[in-house]
Protein backbone atom coordinates (compact mmCIF):
# COMPACT_ATOMS: atom_id res chain seq x y z
CA UNK A 1 0.00 0.00 0.00
CA UNK A 2 1.31 3.53 -0.72
CA UNK A 3 1.01 5.37 1.96
CA UNK A 4 0.89 9.54 0.43
CA UNK A 5 3.70 11.81 1.30
CA UNK A 6 1.79 14.28 3.37
CA UNK A 7 0.92 11.32 5.71
CA UNK A 8 4.63 10.52 6.22
CA UNK A 9 5.77 13.87 6.68
CA UNK A 10 3.43 14.15 9.82
CA UNK A 11 4.28 10.54 11.23
CA UNK A 12 8.11 12.47 12.95
CA UNK A 13 5.25 15.06 14.51
CA UNK A 14 3.29 12.46 16.38
CA UNK A 15 7.18 10.25 17.07
CA UNK A 16 8.20 13.65 18.61
CA UNK A 17 5.00 14.40 20.50
CA UNK A 18 5.17 11.02 21.92
CA UNK A 19 8.35 10.60 23.08
CA UNK A 20 8.00 14.07 25.36
CA UNK A 21 4.86 12.20 26.62
CA UNK A 22 6.72 9.06 27.94
CA UNK A 23 9.59 11.32 28.94
CA UNK A 24 6.87 12.60 31.43
CA UNK A 25 5.50 9.09 31.80
CA UNK A 26 2.70 9.11 30.46
CA UNK A 27 1.15 5.59 29.33
CA UNK A 28 -1.96 6.33 27.57
CA UNK A 29 -3.02 9.30 24.90
CA UNK A 30 -5.90 10.08 23.55
CA UNK A 31 -6.09 11.50 19.80
CA UNK A 32 -7.55 14.86 21.10
CA UNK A 33 -4.61 15.44 23.58
CA UNK A 34 -2.67 14.09 20.92
CA UNK A 35 -4.05 16.40 18.47
CA UNK A 36 -4.36 19.56 20.45
CA UNK A 37 -0.33 19.21 21.22
CA UNK A 38 -0.12 18.87 17.04
CA UNK A 39 -2.09 21.61 16.16
CA UNK A 40 -3.87 18.76 14.18
CA UNK A 41 -7.29 17.05 14.01
CA UNK A 42 -8.13 14.16 16.12
CA UNK A 43 -9.67 12.56 13.18
CA UNK A 44 -6.65 13.32 11.18
CA UNK A 45 -4.37 11.34 13.85
CA UNK A 46 -6.54 8.14 13.74
CA UNK A 47 -6.66 8.49 9.50
CA UNK A 48 -3.08 8.65 9.49
CA UNK A 49 -2.27 5.68 11.92
CA UNK A 50 -5.11 4.05 10.21
CA UNK A 51 -2.30 2.92 7.30
CA UNK A 52 -0.04 1.18 9.76
CA UNK A 53 -2.98 -1.24 11.19
CA UNK A 54 -4.80 -0.92 14.65
CA UNK A 55 -2.75 0.88 17.42
CA UNK A 56 -5.76 2.35 19.49
CA UNK A 57 -8.95 1.30 20.91
CA UNK A 58 -12.01 3.04 20.77
CA UNK A 59 -12.38 5.40 23.71
CA UNK A 60 -9.47 3.62 24.70
CA UNK A 61 -6.55 6.12 23.53
CA UNK A 62 -3.73 5.02 22.43
CA UNK A 63 -0.85 3.05 24.90
CA UNK A 64 1.99 5.71 24.36
CA UNK A 65 5.30 3.36 23.93
CA UNK A 66 3.62 0.84 21.96
CA UNK A 67 3.18 3.53 19.27
CA UNK A 68 6.02 5.43 19.55
CA UNK A 69 7.95 2.07 19.03
CA UNK A 70 6.02 1.30 16.53
CA UNK A 71 6.60 4.93 14.91
CA UNK A 72 10.14 4.83 14.98
CA UNK A 73 10.30 1.32 13.36
CA UNK A 74 8.51 2.89 10.52
CA UNK A 75 10.17 5.48 10.64
CA UNK A 76 13.53 4.40 10.70
CA UNK A 77 14.15 6.88 13.81
CA UNK A 78 15.77 3.71 15.99
CA UNK A 79 19.00 3.94 14.07
CA UNK A 80 22.14 5.85 13.21
CA UNK A 81 22.15 7.49 9.89
CA UNK A 82 25.07 8.72 8.41
CA UNK A 83 25.48 12.27 7.11
CA UNK A 84 28.09 14.03 4.69
CA UNK A 85 27.77 17.56 4.42
CA UNK A 86 29.16 19.78 1.33
CA UNK A 87 30.28 23.10 1.98
CA UNK A 88 31.58 24.50 4.90
CA UNK A 89 31.05 28.22 4.33
CA UNK A 90 28.56 30.32 7.44
CA UNK A 91 26.04 27.77 6.92
CA UNK A 92 27.57 24.72 6.42
CA UNK A 93 29.87 25.28 9.99
CA UNK A 94 26.24 26.59 11.86
CA UNK A 95 24.93 23.31 10.10
CA UNK A 96 27.99 21.25 11.48
CA UNK A 97 27.27 22.60 15.19
CA UNK A 98 23.45 22.13 15.18
CA UNK A 99 22.75 19.93 17.73
CA UNK A 100 19.50 18.86 17.07
CA UNK A 101 20.60 16.27 14.93
CA UNK A 102 23.02 13.71 17.45
CA UNK A 103 19.90 12.76 20.13
CA UNK A 104 17.89 12.07 16.86
CA UNK A 105 20.37 9.75 15.40
CA UNK A 106 21.79 11.65 12.91
CA UNK A 107 25.77 11.86 12.28
CA UNK A 108 27.81 14.25 10.54
CA UNK A 109 30.35 11.66 9.57
CA UNK A 110 32.26 13.20 6.30
CA UNK A 111 32.70 16.82 5.52
CA UNK A 112 33.68 18.63 2.46
CA UNK A 113 34.67 21.92 0.97
CA UNK A 114 36.06 23.68 -2.60
CA UNK A 115 37.95 26.20 -1.01
CA UNK A 116 41.55 25.77 -0.20
CA UNK A 117 41.07 27.69 2.65
CA UNK A 118 39.17 25.69 4.60
CA UNK A 119 40.23 21.93 3.51
CA UNK A 120 42.07 20.18 5.81
CA UNK A 121 40.96 22.29 9.14
CA UNK A 122 39.21 20.58 11.86
CA UNK A 123 35.78 21.86 12.88
CA UNK A 124 33.28 19.88 15.44
CA UNK A 125 36.09 17.30 15.65
CA UNK A 126 36.02 16.74 11.87
CA UNK A 127 38.66 17.22 9.24
CA UNK A 128 36.90 19.20 5.65
CA UNK A 129 38.09 17.04 3.56
CA UNK A 130 38.71 18.91 -0.68
CA UNK A 131 35.55 18.30 -2.38
CA UNK A 132 37.73 17.24 -5.85
CA UNK A 133 37.80 13.49 -3.30
CA UNK A 134 34.35 13.67 -2.96
CA UNK A 135 33.45 9.89 -4.63
CA UNK A 136 36.69 8.44 -3.33
CA UNK A 137 35.91 9.15 0.30
CA UNK A 138 32.50 8.52 -0.05
CA UNK A 139 33.72 5.30 -2.05
CA UNK A 140 35.25 3.96 1.71
CA UNK A 141 33.22 5.67 3.89
CA UNK A 142 29.45 5.15 2.67
CA UNK A 143 26.60 7.70 4.06
CA UNK A 144 22.67 7.42 3.96
CA UNK A 145 22.35 11.19 3.46
CA UNK A 146 23.76 14.28 1.76
CA UNK A 147 23.39 18.15 3.27
CA UNK A 148 24.36 20.42 0.50
CA UNK A 149 24.77 23.70 1.82
CA UNK A 150 26.64 25.20 -1.02
CA UNK A 151 26.24 28.10 -3.15
CA UNK A 152 23.06 27.74 -5.62
CA UNK A 153 25.41 27.86 -8.77
CA UNK A 154 27.25 24.71 -8.02
CA UNK A 155 24.48 23.16 -6.23
CA UNK A 156 23.22 20.91 -9.21
CA UNK A 157 26.44 19.69 -9.72
CA UNK A 158 26.86 18.90 -5.93
CA UNK A 159 23.71 16.92 -5.92
CA UNK A 160 24.63 14.97 -9.11
CA UNK A 161 27.55 13.54 -7.60
CA UNK A 162 26.27 12.81 -4.24
CA UNK A 163 23.78 10.21 -6.24
CA UNK A 164 26.17 9.18 -8.37
CA UNK A 165 27.36 7.97 -5.71
CA UNK A 166 24.64 6.09 -4.61
CA UNK A 167 22.95 8.14 -1.65
CA UNK A 168 19.14 8.33 -1.56
CA UNK A 169 18.36 11.32 0.47
CA UNK A 170 19.33 15.11 0.05
CA UNK A 171 18.94 17.63 2.55
CA UNK A 172 19.32 20.99 0.20
CA UNK A 173 19.81 24.27 1.94
CA UNK A 174 21.17 26.06 -1.57
CA UNK A 175 18.04 27.97 -3.27
CA UNK A 176 17.84 25.99 -5.97
CA UNK A 177 14.65 23.46 -7.15
CA UNK A 178 17.14 20.81 -7.67
CA UNK A 179 16.56 17.48 -9.96
CA UNK A 180 17.10 14.03 -8.85
CA UNK A 181 16.28 10.83 -9.96
CA UNK A 182 12.35 9.44 -8.75
CA UNK A 183 14.44 7.07 -6.76
CA UNK A 184 16.14 9.60 -4.64
CA UNK A 185 14.83 11.76 -2.07
CA UNK A 186 15.31 15.42 -1.34
CA UNK A 187 13.92 17.90 1.06
CA UNK A 188 14.84 21.75 1.17
CA UNK A 189 15.57 23.77 4.06
CA UNK A 190 14.61 27.87 2.59
CA UNK A 191 13.52 30.01 5.34
CA UNK A 192 13.32 32.50 2.66
CA UNK A 193 10.33 30.36 0.74
CA UNK A 194 8.48 30.02 4.48
CA UNK A 195 8.60 33.95 4.87
CA UNK A 196 7.42 34.78 1.24
CA UNK A 197 4.91 31.96 1.99
CA UNK A 198 3.48 33.80 5.00
CA UNK A 199 3.85 37.55 3.57
CA UNK A 200 0.93 36.67 1.26
CA UNK A 201 -1.34 37.12 4.51
CA UNK A 202 0.49 40.10 5.70
CA UNK A 203 -0.12 42.56 2.82
CA UNK A 204 -3.31 43.12 3.48
CA UNK A 205 -3.00 43.34 7.32
CA UNK A 206 0.25 45.35 6.76
CA UNK A 207 0.06 49.25 7.32
CA UNK A 208 1.54 51.17 4.70
CA UNK A 209 5.22 52.76 5.28
CA UNK A 210 6.67 55.48 4.74
CA UNK B 1 -11.95 33.88 -3.13
CA UNK B 2 -10.31 31.73 -1.00
CA UNK B 3 -6.79 30.44 -1.83
CA UNK B 4 -5.47 26.68 -0.97
CA UNK B 5 -2.06 27.64 1.85
CA UNK B 6 -0.38 25.37 -0.91
CA UNK B 7 -1.11 27.18 -3.68
CA UNK B 8 0.27 30.33 -2.24
CA UNK B 9 3.32 28.20 -0.86
CA UNK B 10 4.09 27.50 -4.40
CA UNK B 11 3.97 31.09 -5.58
CA UNK B 12 7.36 32.30 -3.87
CA UNK B 13 9.04 28.90 -6.09
CA UNK B 14 7.81 30.77 -9.30
CA UNK B 15 8.31 34.00 -8.52
CA UNK B 16 12.09 33.08 -8.06
CA UNK B 17 12.28 30.89 -10.95
CA UNK B 18 10.97 34.12 -12.88
CA UNK B 19 13.51 36.36 -11.60
CA UNK B 20 16.78 33.88 -12.73
CA UNK B 21 14.51 34.02 -16.21
CA UNK B 22 14.36 38.06 -16.45
CA UNK B 23 17.86 38.30 -15.10
CA UNK B 24 18.98 36.08 -18.61
CA UNK B 25 16.96 38.39 -20.31
CA UNK B 26 14.18 36.04 -21.10
CA UNK B 27 10.88 37.59 -22.08
CA UNK B 28 8.77 34.51 -22.42
CA UNK B 29 8.15 31.65 -20.63
CA UNK B 30 5.77 28.18 -21.39
CA UNK B 31 4.62 26.73 -18.60
CA UNK B 32 6.30 23.68 -19.45
CA UNK B 33 9.82 25.47 -19.00
CA UNK B 34 8.83 26.80 -16.04
CA UNK B 35 7.59 22.98 -14.70
CA UNK B 36 10.80 21.48 -15.40
CA UNK B 37 12.88 24.05 -13.74
CA UNK B 38 10.54 23.84 -10.95
CA UNK B 39 9.84 19.53 -10.87
CA UNK B 40 5.98 20.94 -11.21
CA UNK B 41 3.95 19.35 -13.16
CA UNK B 42 2.91 22.17 -16.06
CA UNK B 43 -1.05 21.96 -15.87
CA UNK B 44 -0.14 22.34 -11.77
CA UNK B 45 1.21 25.76 -13.01
CA UNK B 46 -1.59 26.74 -15.09
CA UNK B 47 -3.72 25.88 -12.46
CA UNK B 48 -2.14 27.61 -9.55
CA UNK B 49 -1.82 30.64 -11.66
CA UNK B 50 -5.78 30.49 -12.76
CA UNK B 51 -5.98 31.67 -9.15
CA UNK B 52 -5.10 34.99 -10.07
CA UNK B 53 -6.35 35.78 -13.49
CA UNK B 54 -5.40 35.36 -16.96
CA UNK B 55 -1.56 35.66 -17.42
CA UNK B 56 -0.44 33.67 -20.40
CA UNK B 57 -1.93 33.26 -24.16
CA UNK B 58 -2.60 29.89 -25.26
CA UNK B 59 0.35 28.21 -26.77
CA UNK B 60 2.06 31.76 -26.45
CA UNK B 61 4.18 31.22 -23.08
CA UNK B 62 3.81 33.85 -19.83
CA UNK B 63 5.51 36.87 -20.59
CA UNK B 64 8.36 36.72 -17.98
CA UNK B 65 8.42 40.17 -16.79
CA UNK B 66 4.83 41.08 -16.02
CA UNK B 67 4.04 37.48 -14.25
CA UNK B 68 7.21 38.06 -12.09
CA UNK B 69 5.73 41.80 -11.47
CA UNK B 70 2.45 40.29 -10.72
CA UNK B 71 3.67 37.40 -8.27
CA UNK B 72 5.49 39.93 -6.67
CA UNK B 73 2.95 42.36 -6.49
CA UNK B 74 0.35 39.21 -4.84
CA UNK B 75 2.84 37.79 -2.54
CA UNK B 76 3.96 41.56 -0.96
CA UNK B 77 7.64 40.71 -2.41
CA UNK B 78 8.29 44.28 -3.37
CA UNK B 79 8.34 45.97 -0.24
CA UNK B 80 10.67 45.69 3.00
CA UNK B 81 9.24 43.45 6.28
CA UNK B 82 11.13 44.26 9.06
CA UNK B 83 11.84 41.26 11.97
CA UNK B 84 12.89 40.59 15.08
CA UNK B 85 15.08 37.93 16.03
CA UNK B 86 14.61 36.25 19.69
CA UNK B 87 17.69 33.76 20.71
CA UNK B 88 21.11 34.86 19.65
CA UNK B 89 22.76 31.14 20.63
CA UNK B 90 24.52 29.33 17.98
CA UNK B 91 21.66 28.88 15.74
CA UNK B 92 20.06 32.35 16.27
CA UNK B 93 23.73 33.61 15.71
CA UNK B 94 23.75 31.70 12.18
CA UNK B 95 19.98 32.88 11.33
CA UNK B 96 21.70 36.86 12.21
CA UNK B 97 24.26 35.54 9.44
CA UNK B 98 21.72 34.58 7.18
CA UNK B 99 22.58 36.45 3.65
CA UNK B 100 19.49 35.07 2.23
CA UNK B 101 17.10 37.21 4.01
CA UNK B 102 18.41 40.62 2.76
CA UNK B 103 18.30 40.53 -1.15
CA UNK B 104 15.01 39.69 -0.73
CA UNK B 105 13.48 42.28 1.43
CA UNK B 106 13.48 40.82 4.76
CA UNK B 107 15.46 42.77 7.23
CA UNK B 108 16.61 41.74 10.90
CA UNK B 109 15.80 44.96 12.86
CA UNK B 110 16.03 44.00 16.48
CA UNK B 111 17.46 40.86 18.33
CA UNK B 112 17.16 39.98 21.50
CA UNK B 113 18.49 37.59 24.28
CA UNK B 114 18.31 36.52 27.83
CA UNK B 115 21.76 35.68 28.89
CA UNK B 116 23.41 38.59 30.01
CA UNK B 117 26.64 37.27 28.83
CA UNK B 118 24.88 38.41 25.13
CA UNK B 119 22.71 41.24 26.21
CA UNK B 120 24.31 44.36 25.33
CA UNK B 121 26.71 42.89 22.89
CA UNK B 122 27.02 43.84 18.88
CA UNK B 123 26.40 41.11 15.84
CA UNK B 124 26.01 42.35 12.25
CA UNK B 125 25.65 46.09 13.96
CA UNK B 126 22.72 44.93 15.69
CA UNK B 127 23.01 45.42 19.80
CA UNK B 128 21.19 42.23 21.28
CA UNK B 129 18.49 43.82 23.83
CA UNK B 130 17.30 41.99 26.93
CA UNK B 131 14.66 39.73 26.51
CA UNK B 132 12.49 41.24 28.83
CA UNK B 133 12.02 44.19 27.18
CA UNK B 134 10.73 42.57 24.15
CA UNK B 135 7.63 44.50 24.24
CA UNK B 136 8.47 48.03 25.38
CA UNK B 137 11.31 47.68 22.17
CA UNK B 138 8.62 46.45 20.04
CA UNK B 139 5.81 49.49 20.70
CA UNK B 140 8.47 52.05 19.32
CA UNK B 141 10.08 49.66 16.72
CA UNK B 142 7.38 47.18 15.65
CA UNK B 143 8.25 44.36 13.37
CA UNK B 144 5.91 42.43 11.08
CA UNK B 145 7.90 38.85 11.55
CA UNK B 146 9.00 37.44 14.47
CA UNK B 147 11.78 34.93 14.45
CA UNK B 148 12.03 32.46 17.14
CA UNK B 149 15.86 30.74 18.01
CA UNK B 150 15.54 29.92 21.63
CA UNK B 151 15.39 26.39 23.36
CA UNK B 152 12.14 24.26 23.11
CA UNK B 153 11.31 24.99 26.57
CA UNK B 154 10.65 28.59 26.37
CA UNK B 155 9.52 28.86 22.68
CA UNK B 156 5.94 28.99 23.32
CA UNK B 157 5.62 31.80 26.26
CA UNK B 158 8.67 33.89 23.32
CA UNK B 159 5.84 33.50 20.89
CA UNK B 160 3.08 34.17 23.05
CA UNK B 161 4.80 37.35 23.77
CA UNK B 162 5.43 38.27 19.85
CA UNK B 163 1.52 37.57 19.28
CA UNK B 164 0.45 39.92 21.95
CA UNK B 165 2.94 42.47 20.32
CA UNK B 166 1.22 42.56 17.55
CA UNK B 167 3.19 40.36 15.14
CA UNK B 168 1.45 38.30 12.84
CA UNK B 169 4.14 36.00 11.37
CA UNK B 170 6.65 33.76 13.28
CA UNK B 171 9.03 31.86 11.74
CA UNK B 172 9.62 29.12 14.30
CA UNK B 173 13.35 27.32 14.88
CA UNK B 174 12.14 25.90 18.13
CA UNK B 175 11.33 21.97 17.75
CA UNK B 176 7.40 22.47 18.97
CA UNK B 177 4.35 22.75 17.22
CA UNK B 178 3.52 25.96 18.62
CA UNK B 179 0.15 27.61 19.15
CA UNK B 180 -1.17 30.57 17.68
CA UNK B 181 -4.31 32.51 16.96
CA UNK B 182 -5.73 31.75 13.79
CA UNK B 183 -4.96 35.16 12.75
CA UNK B 184 -1.36 34.75 13.17
CA UNK B 185 0.53 32.60 10.60
CA UNK B 186 3.37 30.24 11.63
CA UNK B 187 6.19 28.37 9.71
CA UNK B 188 8.93 25.82 11.30
CA UNK B 189 12.28 25.16 10.31
CA UNK B 190 13.57 22.05 11.20
CA UNK B 191 15.95 20.27 9.77
CA UNK B 192 15.36 16.91 11.65
CA UNK B 193 12.16 17.05 10.67
CA UNK B 194 12.79 17.04 6.96
CA UNK B 195 15.13 14.23 7.40
CA UNK B 196 12.51 11.72 9.22
CA UNK B 197 10.52 12.11 6.71
CA UNK B 198 13.18 10.97 3.92
CA UNK B 199 14.48 7.90 6.59
CA UNK B 200 11.12 6.09 5.46
CA UNK B 201 12.29 5.67 2.31
CA UNK B 202 15.45 4.84 3.13
CA UNK B 203 14.57 2.28 6.07
CA UNK B 204 13.76 -0.60 3.35
CA UNK B 205 16.81 0.98 0.66
CA UNK B 206 19.36 0.81 3.50
CA UNK B 207 21.98 -2.03 4.12
CA UNK B 208 21.83 -3.61 7.42
CA UNK B 209 24.92 -2.18 10.17
CA UNK B 210 27.16 -3.71 12.08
Amino acid sequence: MEIPPVVIDRLPLYARALAGLEATGREVVSSQDLGYQLNVTPAQIRKDLSYFGRFGKQGRGYNVRRLLEELRSILGLNRQWRMALVGTGRLGRAILGYEGFGPQGFRIVETFDSDPEWVGKEINGLTIKDAVDLEEVLRVSPVDVGIVAVPAETAQTVIDRLVACGVQAILNYAPIAAHVPPSVHIKRIDPVLALQGMTYYLKAAAAPRK
